[in-house]
């Protein structure tokens, strides 16, 4: 079967940037199968990068090539990396993109591409070193071929929830194009939330100078215009309005605080 | 030959949405050739949406599969489904979105997906159903196996074209990007026309506050600036202005009427 | 190997313009591999298109089919036409849009296509002639089946830079997204400004009313909002402010002139 690579960058559909780095890929890999994730990653927004692939890429087939083009420092002295991370590849500045990723699956096998520079351009790497890297890998050449191994990635500490009591103070990770504002409380946080939802207690979501009550199942719980909270689609909670923009409502934006508060139960005193 | 799956949506591209649905059809079948057609339907505009694929779907390849998410009513009553039509399969909430396509091949075998929304998200079918779904098919399973058989799917009344005497009202089916206004008015009423001219007939065209006289073949038929009808490219006559917007010329938007009048030949006492 | 296709346009993505013509292309062959080079070439702007092709084409395998419609003349004179030039296929309206990659490689095989406009929609060539062209070729047809020979193509008069003593004038060919200013001062002259610098010298660029001194290897050797000069990844000189827009620095467009000057070395006469 042909190889697949993905692309995920920032540069936008506007010039001939994505252009020139598909061609770059498939004259090293003409077999290759190329498959847009998006090239509207905000401008030099390594975090929307990184969430971004970790909402796609685990999606794919075993053996997928992602290409990820997120890369502020281009020309400066972040390596170019080529790792294996889970059943995939990914082709990437060494800047954090993979943070999410390398949080979810800690092993993986990371190389140097910093041989590739020699001959590239000062300003456009995507088509002289992430874009052969990745039709090389396509081609078949192994990764431990392409550049001496790496100890490490750089990956930022992902911000962990607090709680204090019965509240759980997170932040807003995300404000995708509807408006819809995705927060960092995952999994674990889940948990705490449905326990106390099944002894009969009641929730309460502070952000902005908003409080918005209870958890929803879809946004068809409530009426258009009305903010709802709900479980989202990449395992994180989410605050949203019906038909609306969360972010206009609540004026909240990435990096902004949220807060969750378990309320007491009727005679309890607290959780 | 490698299965061709088109995309249309109204997700934009602006985040992961896109890539994760692409990468679920993508895991269900490796081998699948996904081919976008647009994720920039506007926002829950279900009638463009169709029209989109009215417009572009038939040019595609026998047994191309359709995949069309265009869908206000996630987490609600409607039915996902799968559908046979023509020579091609189509993909997509039971919404009306093949409202066109069912008037012109009335024919179709449809199945629910009702029982592939077990295990999703409440609010991303794309990437848990749809896709799936999509993939499915591409892999060669039966469209008959994925879901219980369905009489009928939703479809709107395509509003017909009134003629009284000499005069025919219709609507402005969609504002393209470029300000062209694409009215209902179809083949039976091009007959009328063109006989109305080959009798020596003149015609006016009445919208918004404007009335624009005869029949062009092509823009260049009229300096810019100026407006002119013409017969358009998907076999519905269009109101344009050379290198302008016809929206704005004319202030019609979609949805609105527009009237055609076949004056009275000389010496005759009308049509 | 299936072949490829890549598709340049200035349709925008929001309408069903591309999905059809990808249809066209696939109906005439369904193995083909479609591969977005960008559809938002500035409207009409076919030296833009022009100065993308020249940019991305290049770096694609032998053999690739490019697919280019920018075409403000659909309806008119102007024929469509196949083209062999290097090691790749070109099906585009006759119109300029090869200019610059007929002066790189000056040797070319073309035909007209004008006999594939007889059922054609007038104003939808990119469905009805281009799209079944390319997906003609893509399927095996020879260049030579495909209509007459034409003797010669369209081509603009590339504006060459000006040399007066130690003055070279150019100018503008593209802002990029970016606002980076690519200017049209290319390898002969980058030859003259690197002797220039290795025997001392000083140079200076002067764009809109800035001037802007010395050659900087890439973005991150000034300060964010700084200006610089930089030989660009598409072998031209580009005047660029580090993380802003260089357009709006030098209130400079498409179009202006741009002037380098070789300041005089210490102790010498000028240059």
């Amino acid at each position: 079967m042909d190889p697949i690579v993905t692309l995920t960058t920032d540069f936008g559909e506007q010039d001939w940037f994505v252009g020139a780095m598909k061609g770059a890929i498939l004259r090293s890999c003409p077999q290759a199968r190329l498959v847009d994730i998006t090239h509207q990653v905000p401008r030099h927004d390594v975090k929307a990068g990184a969430l971004f692939l970790r909402a796609s890429a685990p999606y794919f087939p075993e053996g997928t090539i992602h290409l990820c083009v997120v890369d502020p420092g281009v020309g400066t002295a972040r390596d170019p990396v080529a790792v294996r991370l889970g059943d995939a590849y990914w082709v990437a500045p060494d800047n954090g993109l993979l943070s999410y990723l390398l949080h979810q699956a800690p092993a993986f096998t990371a190389v140097s591409l910093a041989g590739w520079t020699k001959n590239a351009s000062a300003t456009f790497h995507g088509r002289d070193v992430f874009g052969p890297a990745a039709g090389a890998l396509a081609a078949g050449r192994a990764l431990e071929d392409l550049g001496p191994f790496l100890n490490d990635l750089l990956r930022w500490p992902l911000a962990a929830p607090q709680w204090k009591h019965a509240r759980c103070k997170g932040e807003i990770l995300h404000v995708d194009v509807f408006g819809n504002l995705i927060t960092n409380l995952g999994r674990d946080v889940e948990q705490a939330v449905r326990d106390h939802l099944r002894r009969g207690g009641e929730i309460l979501w502070h952000v902005g100078k908003k409080d918005i009550p209870g958890l929803c199942q879809t946004y068809g719980d409530v009426s258009p215009g009305e903010p709802l909270a709900l479980w989202g689609s990449i395992d994180f909670f989410e605050i949203a309005v019906r038909e609306k923009s969360a972010s206009e409502f609540t004026s909240a934006k990435t990096g902004d605080p949220v807060e969750l508060i378990l309320l007491p139960i009727n005679g309890s005193k607290g959780v």
